[in-house]
């Protein structure tokens, strides 16, 4: 049982907001994708915070049903009209040159580069975010204004890319608690230029392993950070044996926009990390949505197949796709904010210290109500209809804590905050009153 | 396993609604009860489109704690006035004589005569429905409005009918499936003239049974033509041995209105008989009534009596009792209409293709998720956030493709047209993806 | 299986609202505390109604984690103004004293007893009810108006009270019934002038007790009339082998005004009493609150500690804590009226009712219906679609008698009235339809 200075409190950071902001714009540069030197100058970065293990993976390794893809790295890219001007170039914004295009240097006609142009004709503003990644393919993508006006003549495109054989590069972070049983946080780090989704996750999950390195926990913590989809599925491929280690898990993106907050649960729909996140988020003062699973969305999506069916939820602020920022250049630094970044680290760490500290106690004098007030606990003067109000924490742990009830089914059941029944159940064992129980709750 | 062709294309019939409609203004005029003649030139008339066994029972059969009544025949009856005038007769309506009324040639006081009288006040122009199966008793029913205007004078009343020892009679016919497991459909056939109730049950499932002689089905389908209540009873008694080979079952009538549908569960209330209906009429676009059991309506009385507990619903498309129509005059064929039959149709038809075809599948490649897109399965160019929605089918039918959820129950949960997710996972079966599982749900 | 006369009929009485009040007037003015005379004052004036077994159990008598602590008894005592008028006296309301003031007589300033006194600033004319049973203190209690007015000199103060090696007396009554099984029924007999809390409840329990010990029950009865908390501490320490007796129990408080009913469940939720009282409070035509358990509340505290867990509910009009009269000077005999009693007594005679006749019959023909017409049971006259509903009962119980429904069960699928079902049942099984199982429900 963990017993020590509450997680919460080792994990407490003033500043943290300002230095995960400040980790993420530094990083929000980079052209990313699946694969190649983006993301290893990414995990160079976060190496810089934490000692990480970075993972190499050579192309063409098989991953259950997939393959490890050839490496993608881009130097420059431009569309030149007629004049030479560049109208189009991946210098000014990562995001103009669709992932994973092939390489190509040519003069080429409005109508046939049109069939290679994205655009988002009711943001027209914005330039969208796409990828090709397992079909060979070339894009540009622009603003839909500037898409309008392109006249009819002969441009010069140039992708200056390599698709060649290669590496999958992901990076990993253990933190050794009291037990083997671990608890798995992962963002993925294969988005180039949106800031939020997920400068944000990426940078909060390393300032989280940064500050968690120095605590002391019961479970192990795992930082995950790869490539969507198949970092996520490599890393499992890899570690197959060892994935029932993990008892706890959340996906992490989108957490610096001042939306949600937002939990999407696990295919179980009960794991203990659905009800923990469920009881903070509800008892956070904000509005948040809490949403069953679905197979769609980030590397839950892997972690909660059929043949793991791990205890994995998904955290967010706004949930994906819901907001108009999603996917475009639109989301950018401005889009992300230091107390948004703060508030979902809160969040996240009041979770996982939830997680850590539900135990189950037994109440050693189990027949009729221990006398509160000789031991000090409880008002002197009866009769007072408002007293008993203050009282009420005490009498549901020691009423429920028949060896069945952990401290997370009380608060539920009292439908009192976490950290109240907690601090509450610290004072009652003080006083002799609970006894923890040998069949603590498996998580 | 069921693999051919989908019985909702087997079964399709564009003109179904005329052809259940002209059967059952052939048989409108018949005066049927419980027992006699016009049971027997109602299934005459069935049987020229299937070949129905006939069966008849003698009186006094004993049926558990019902004996087959005498057999009631009736010519001719009529009220005439003092001035010989015929202000009642049963030429003109079957609905003027009180089912199973005993033979009565009299003159007789207008006070005496009120006694035989039944009118519905509260709807003066209609003739109401009535009977006295089992107490010895005759009657006569007739518009309020007219009984108002009857005069204090000798009457003269004759009802020239027979109450004899004889038969019960009812028809059945059987289609032999893969199996011999049965799906039940049954209509009474004891109103008379009552186009609704159950001229269209009657004449529905006939049509239901052309069509069905000629598919290939997983189940045997048993169609059952018999009177109220001692009809199923009756088949009960007869066949006790092999009610167990019922799986699932449908109580069939008043299908001819625009109104509901609605659908009263079995008394399991969760038999896949309730659970297939339910998903067809919630996801038919009108606006369904779903009921929980009860022990008051048809045969469905019957087949969940304790002792059987049978898994048999009652479909309906207004709901007996709920509509004026209900038991009077004015359930005739103005009342009814082909395209209210022929939805109907479609909706039966949609329900036992569902409960055909609900198979349980596994997912091969259940550890994360299979590549769609090296298949074809899967829009190319990602980070569309419209593009997934479209591939919602597939993620859900291979998430929880995990031998514990059927189709139906994927269908419910993702929140799709059963539809939807039987071709889908057909798609994916073909690509090898799903695999049947030899331990398919039991119904 | 109880099948005599209803026990609502036996314990059936016109007068009973006001015989009820007459007695909670009688005890209305007794000081009553946790321990002393005014205990025995009031378990001799029940006495005088049922043959109560006395009990006395001395001070330091080890109670689970409690102690039965030192008598308490007043004389006399008052607040003296410097011109030797009383201001504050005893003897017009034994509320002026908080109970178990320890013996006080001195000259005092203002500001001194201050400390002292407890007042309602927002009820500034009532005087409130307080206690300090466990910390030695003194104290008196008035209405603030007066508080507000007092001046600044010197007060006398007496309390003449002693506080002594004695015993906690409670008092208990046992009817026998056919089984030992028990009911258990219990009012706090504690607090002193306090008309509905609990002058009522005492009053009324001791004449159910009066009437039923001439009533033939199925179950025991034990009425136990005893101080709040250490009371029913002690009963259960002296009783800790036969607890297990109680079947069904109900704390009896707060009976007399004409709010609620509330009835709040035991700690299991799903106890028999629960679902009876529920179904009693439902179908009582008045506004109920049904509230789940919560740890805070009065006797039922102890019976549903986790070391005992028993199934005990709490029956009141108005909730505790809810009304502004709640332990005031206002709960006097004024705010409780006999017409209030007698529905109160009515609810709790319907329930014990209901649990007594709440058997598991099996349907003696349970294939397909009985013929209930041959039996005289049902409507001669088919096809009217009002008959049946007056049938719905009958079919019902017989659909549902499958040997794992009682009646309550039916009652609540049904949405009948128990009364209905109960009745409806009898005349089944006179006519041989029911028969009680073997295998009656365990309460």
């Amino acid at each position: 049982m963990y017993a020590g200075k509450s997680l919460s409190c080792q994990l407490a950071a003033e500043d943290i907001g300002q230095e995960i902001f400040a980790l993420a714009a530094k990083i929000y540069p980079i052209c990313r994708s699946i694969t190649g030197n983006g993301v290893r100058d990414t995990l160079r970065e976060l190496d810089a915070h934490i000692g990480l293990d970075i993972h190499e993976v050579p192309t063409g390794t098989p991953v259950f049903d997939w393959t490890v893809p050839r490496e993608w790295n881009i130097r420059d890219a431009y569309i030149k009209d007629s004049r030479g001007q560049k109208i189009v170039d991946f210098a000014s914004s990562n995001l103009h040159v669709m992932s994973y295009s092939v390489p190509v240097r040519r003069q080429i006609s409005l109508d046939e580069l049109k069939g290679h142009l994205h655009t988002l004709p009711d943001q027209p503003d914005l330039i969208p975010y796409r990828t090709s990644y397992y079909a060979e393919n070339w894009g540009f993508c622009m603003a839909h204004r500037q898409f309008e006006n392109l006249r009819d003549e002969t441009y010069e495109v140039l992708i200056d890319s390599k698709l060649t054989d290669g590496h999958l590069t992901y990076g990993e972070y253990l933190h050794r608690g009291e037990t083997e049983d671990e608890i798995l946080v992962s963002a993925h780090i294969c988005h180039p230029s949106l800031a939020n989704d997920n400068c944000s996750g990426v940078a909060l999950l390393t300032h989280l392993a940064k500050r968690i390195a120095g605590a002391q926990t019961r479970y192990s913590y795992r930082f995950l950070f790869a490539p969507g989809t198949i970092g996520a599925i490599t890393w499992l491929a890899r570690n197959e044996q060892n994935a029932n280690r993990i008892k706890h898990g959340l996906v992490v993106s989108m957490v610096g926009d001042g939306g949600g907050p937002t939990y999407k649960k696990s295919r179980r729909g009960d794991a203990a990390i659905d009800r923990a996140m469920t009881h903070s988020l509800r008892h956070s003062g904000l509005m948040p949505t809490i949403l069953e699973f679905s197979p769609y969305g980030y590397d839950e999506r892997q972690y909660c197949s059929p043949g793991f069916n791990l205890p994995v939820g998904l955290f967010q602020r706004s949930k994906f796709g819901a907001i108009p920022e999603y996917h475009t250049s639109a989301d950018n630094l401005d889009f992300i904010r230091p107390d948004h970044l703060y508030r979902s680290y809160q969040l996240i760490v009041e979770t996982i210290d939830l997680i850590e500290s539900d135990v189950v106690y037994r109440n050693t004098i189990p027949k009729c109500e221990p006398q509160l007030g000789k031991r000090g606990l409880y008002a002197a003067i009866g009769g007072d209809k408002h007293a008993a109000a203050a009282n009420m924490a005490m009498l549901w742990i020691l009423n429920l804590s028949d060896g069945s009830h952990s401290l997370l089914d009380i608060a539920e059941r009292a439908e009192l905050p976490f950290a109240t029944v907690r601090s509450t159940a610290e004072l009652l064992r003080k006083h002799g009153l609970l006894e923890p129980c040998s069949d603590l709750r498996d998580p």
